[in-house]
């Protein structure tokens, strides 16, 4: 391909690769694809980007996306907020919701610590939960990270961090996935199964 | 395929048919293979099959598929006889062994409760588990039983039935598998997973 004469194609195409996942092969495609095709959809991007640099901000408690001052879950007086479960990303508290199986409020990281980076604390909206757990009323603080490198890292982290409180700390449980069998099951899992397994008398 | 005229190519092809999966179709396509063009396989598969029948045998102490009186897990003087693992089948054995984690024993069910069918007692090797057990020397009881339905049937039977004993009974922990994220995850496995989530502090 050769490069575009416009400026201003040239800079929409070095835009488009902010996306994740976007080279500058994609970029291009995608440029001309809503500038030949689809000057509509290209609008309506153009609308919807505008709404919601102007609209989308961060709950004041919990720190997830949102329109409102609070989310509907933080706004939500039925919820129990003795019980604070803390993730990563906005998209951890939907998987939960879908699975309900924690009706108390979230916080929500927006990121994770990487320990092949420095374990860099920037990343994790640490100082925003801290105030949160220091504005009190919160029994419990569930640790809710992945079970990743980054997820392990975080949650060590924030272990640690937390201590000092007089809130319970927890973390979800590793082992085997409900319908599993040991026969498929990755030896890693097997052997936390087994490390951790579950006390049933004495 | 019309019927085969030979009695005892009939035989055959009935006989196939006790191979899990294999149909009359199978059986017949099977023993045309055999008979037509491998022979020789055939005649490896009738010797193994007469070795085996003559020199398989269940283990005097865990129950599973060796040659000798006992097999060489139960004959490795090295392992802490004082924790006895109970799986499913032989296949488990050697998943657990590949995941070194545990270096006890293992009893070997041969088999499972099914709730569908009764919970029938009779599919799993109960007595000489409990004259195990009543042996003595046997601290810990881990069920080590898949995560189905079968799997939770048969550890819950095996904790009614074996908590009278002085020994620690405990049942490999669900959760989370290592390296998975919640956003990935099923929702019955994330809600057994804030369940039984594990305290990291009071």
């Amino acid at each position: 391909m050769t490069a575009p004469k416009s400026n201003a194609l040239a800079a929409l195409i070095n835009a488009l690769k902010v996306l994740p996942g976007v080279g500058p092969k994609s970029a291009q495609r995608m440029a001309y694809q809503l500038l030949q095709h689809d000057r509509d959809g290209a609008q309506k991007l153009h609308d919807a980007l505008q709404a919601a640099l102007k609209q989308v901000r961060h709950c004041r408690l919990c720190n997830t996306l949102c329109e409102e001052e609070l989310c509907h879950l933080c706004a939500d007086e039925s919820r129990d907020t003795t019980r604070l479960m803390v993730v990563h990303m906005p998209i951890d508290v939907a998987s939960m919701e879908d699975a309900r199986c924690h009706d108390g409020q979230y916080f929500v990281l927006m990121g994770h610590i990487n320990p092949a980076q420095g374990m860099d604390l920037h990343h994790i909206a640490l100082e925003k939960l801290i105030a949160r757990i220091e504005a009190g009323g919160i029994e419990e603080i569930v640790l809710a990270t992945n079970f990743t490198a980054e997820g392990d890292a975080t949650a060590y982290v924030l272990h640690e961090l937390l201590k000092k409180y007089p809130c319970k700390i927890s973390r979800l449980s590793r082992g085997m996935p409900l319908g599993s069998e040991l026969e498929y099951i990755d030896a890693g899992t097997l052997a936390q199964a087994v490390y951790e397994r579950k006390l049933l008398q004495k």
